[in-house]
């Protein structure tokens, strides 16, 4: 689970056909409408139109089609979130702190963002959910990954089991759902409210 | 805020062209397709095969096309949830009993229905948010609406402001992310460790 940022990056290693850089930016491209609009409203030739690419190109790339190219739009974003996530519970001195920060940290960026980019899983996981089985997999696992992210920095943190894990789930969950009221409220006060709720319920278990 | 069941139950009242009820089922078959499959994916002609009715019936009674039915559709659920929290909050003797008294209601409906019914809005409110004001409007009251419910049973246990409101607040958006959790990963325990650590939470402040 552990992944780097330069995994999907070989486009240059399919040579030929399309310019080095064509498949990571229809991936971007994709991750940022699965981000900004959900995988239903996200059309292959708007994606191809976006990333600047043919759509011949997409499907050389994406033989599989939008379920495939979808899931690995997630797995793209997935790869970016836990390198953040990572970095933010690394930068605080203890868990309840490193929650805080990234709290503000979420709130920050969809505040720049003029409120658009939400989690980049979230809605498409949703939808996802029982009717596509491979993208829901992909958001299943990215889920998983942030949760374990937390995980280690708890357990890092003092945090015995099983809480340490329990927090974990909870933690990934009430951010989720602050990040939803903070784009629909168009402010970040859910965010930030959490950020306290999850300080005081950690520091009862560390 | 306060709406009643019977708000939108007047199809009869509009007589003639369509048989009593095509209304009503037309809204609920909107309601059901928006939790089990969000907006995007949800056609007005799927909508009118599955509640039994003609497109013209569903245009006489929404002439404002897909988003001012899918609005009102998100209202429907709206009360129904609503009602469904007051009754869940007014049966527990205490606030944090009454929100894991929920947790079980939400998981043991999510089970039932096979991990497809999850909130009613949460998937539709990512999909609309920044794209379809009217929809997204609706969705943002009713998350109001059920924090409202919250906040009331949390004043009502004796729970001080400003804590009482972001309690209600925090509270909601850890139900959304473990509900979403929950289908994710076909299981209630997101939702059952959700309840038992905003338990925990909540008799901090009562």
């Amino acid at each position: 689970m552990q992944k780097t940022k330069g995994g999907t990056t070989g486009a240059g290693a399919h040579g030929g056909e399309a310019a080095p850089g064509t498949r990571e930016r229809i991936l971007e491209t994709t991750a940022r409408l699965l981000q900004r609009q959900g995988y239903e409203a996200s059309g292959i030739k708007q994606i191809a139109r976006e990333a600047n690419a043919t759509l011949g190109s997409v499907y050389h790339f994406f033989p599989g089609g939008k379920q495939a190219l979808a899931a690995e739009a997630i797995r793209h974003s997935d790869r970016e979130m836990t390198e953040l996530l990572r970095e933010s519970m690394a930068s605080a001195e203890d868990p309840a702190t490193a929650v805080v920060n990234c709290t503000r940290m979420l709130g920050e960026a969809l505040r720049a963002s003029g409120w658009t980019d939400g989690c980049p899983v979230t809605t498409t996981a949703l939808e996802a959910v029982g009717r596509a089985p491979e993208l829901e997999r992909a958001c299943a696992e990215a889920l998983q990954n942030w949760q374990d992210v937390l995980h280690d920095t708890f357990r890092a943190g003092g945090i015995p089991e099983p809480d340490a894990g329990e927090l974990a789930l909870t933690v990934i969950n009430t951010l989720e759902g602050a990040e939803m009221a903070a784009q629909l409220q168009r402010s970040e006060k859910p965010l930030q409210v959490a950020g306290r709720h999850l300080e005081r319920l950690i520091r009862l278990y560390v």
